[in-house]
């Protein structure tokens, strides 16, 4: 089988319907790269691009994505709940079949290379890609936002891995790197009190005693509700049942509940299988028995 | 993209591991076919395989596997907890992709005339294939197994659709068709009371008035429990999880409970994903949504 890379790039704009769509076109006309999901969030004021080709091609609709990016988001305009340090504000490179983690990681570095040398857009290297140990999570990298980061992009502690040690004036700068496939799953719950999502988030995630690889934060939604905003890094160790089981019971104990809960981008069909086996106490189900997995292969 | 079918023949025969392993070799060692599952169930004496490939290899791939059926197999010793008519018991032919349910039909009939000319089986023709209204239903088909129809079949109500009005000595009949997507599933109940596992049944079943397109019957388990066997043939009209619910809801009226299920073959990704939608209250988790079900588009 040909090599088959997935990009998942997070784009600081998710209101401006006629941007997105020029975002996903810069993507879909990239010859060889396949357009499949887009994620955009109004509150989040976010989009997320899901696409898959082969190495090569995948890191051209990648550029070809910044430049639409850099052109049309100015990022002293930009206010959303997500915290974002650029108009391309992550840009991921996942192994999905005769790749490694590690051509993925070269791939980063190339992509790296020509939006600085293109755009003189600066750049982070995170997860596999990371440089520094402390930038291997992103929160890390993101620590403060655009607005922390254009002060604290002078200090040591904080400069680019790639390019000069000053933000792009409208573009920020942009955090990349190579990592395996993850689940970004946002629950929201009937309340309009912020610390209940606060405290559910600390519940699970990593970084408070939670559960190995969960990213989470929560925030108040425009509309009264409030939202916790997951990252899972291994669904393996941290199944999705178990991290609602976890949210429902914090939310509980405010007198809240989970009222529904969404996905942003696509989700692997071991995730999804796992959730089912539990619902139904499978013994038997896991992705090698979805056909459509089997007839992939 | 080349037409694909699906084949899932049923055969009396979960036990002589020897003999299960030369029915899933007559399907592998036909070109263009491939064998996707072997699900051999001891306590129901009988084998499920899951092939694809072009109609007329899966054809030739389903007589091949027959071959070693009627050779291999004496229901007049064959004892299990499953009701059958024939050493290969059900052949479905479902279409996957370029290939219409009339095209299976056809298949079915290509199938069911070798097979009596080759082995002199008499065949019924159920689902969509049936010629008869009422064995549309395959259970009206399989009414009494091989040791009621040794006799009836004689009669006008039960005579073949294909074939003379006798069963074959040691391979009875067999029944085919088209059908769609179907999901197939045990669900194990800790009581030892039969009645149980009928009640559950009768509560989700079509004919007793439960969910459009659910089969089922209860039965005990050697080793002390009971089941209940499930087909479901539109899980989107009876989604999993509430058929999980509702048996759960009439074993606990017995003080029992569900301690575990068992798919039987492969399930499709939408079936799936209905189910961890519900759990997780999610919004936006359908088939389309995993990544591996896109990525074969």
């Amino acid at each position: 089988m040909s090599p088959l890379v997935e990009c998942v790039p997070n784009v600081s704009e998710g209101r401006r319907a006629e941007v997105v769509e020029a975002l996903a076109e810069a993507v879909r006309s990239t010859p060889g790269v396949r357009l499949l999901d887009v994620s955009a969030d109004w509150a989040h004021h976010r989009s997320v691009f899901t696409f898959v080709g082969p190495p090569q091609a995948v890191v051209d609709a990648a550029l070809a994505l910044a430049e639409v990016a850099v052109q049309s988001i100015d990022l002293r305009q930009h206010r959303g709940l997500h915290p974002r340090i650029g108009a391309l504000d992550v840009v991921p490179f996942v192994p999905l079949r005769g790749v490694t983690l590690e051509d993925c990681v070269a791939l980063s570095r190339t992509f790296a290379q020509r939006l600085w040398e293109r755009y003189r857009v600066p750049v982070y290297f995170y997860a596999h890609s990371a440089l520094r140990p402390e930038r291997r999570w992103l929160p890390a990298v993101r620590r403060g936002g655009f607005e922390a980061l254009l002060h604290e992009v002078t200090t040591p502690e904080r400069a680019p891995d790639l390019g000069e040690p000053r933000l792009h004036p409208t573009a920020g700068a942009t955090a990349t790197g190579a990592r395996e496939l993850l689940v970004a799953w946002n629950l929201e719950l009937d309340t309009d009190d912020v610390r209940v999502a606060r405290a559910a988030a600390r519940r699970i995630r990593e970084s408070s005693g939670g559960f190995r690889g969960v990213q989470a934060a929560g925030w108040a939604l425009p509309g009264g509700h409030v939202q916790v905003s997951v990252n899972v890094l291994d669904y393996r160790v941290a199944p999705l049942d178990l991290l609602y089981e976890a949210v429902w019971e914090e939310a509980k104990r405010f007198g809240a509940q989970v009222v529904s809960t969404e996905f942003v981008g696509l989700v692997p069909a071991e995730a999804v299988a796992k959730v089912a086996a539990a619902a139904l106490r499978a013994r038997n189900l896991d992705a090698s028995r979805v056909l459509e997995v089997r007839l992939a292969e």
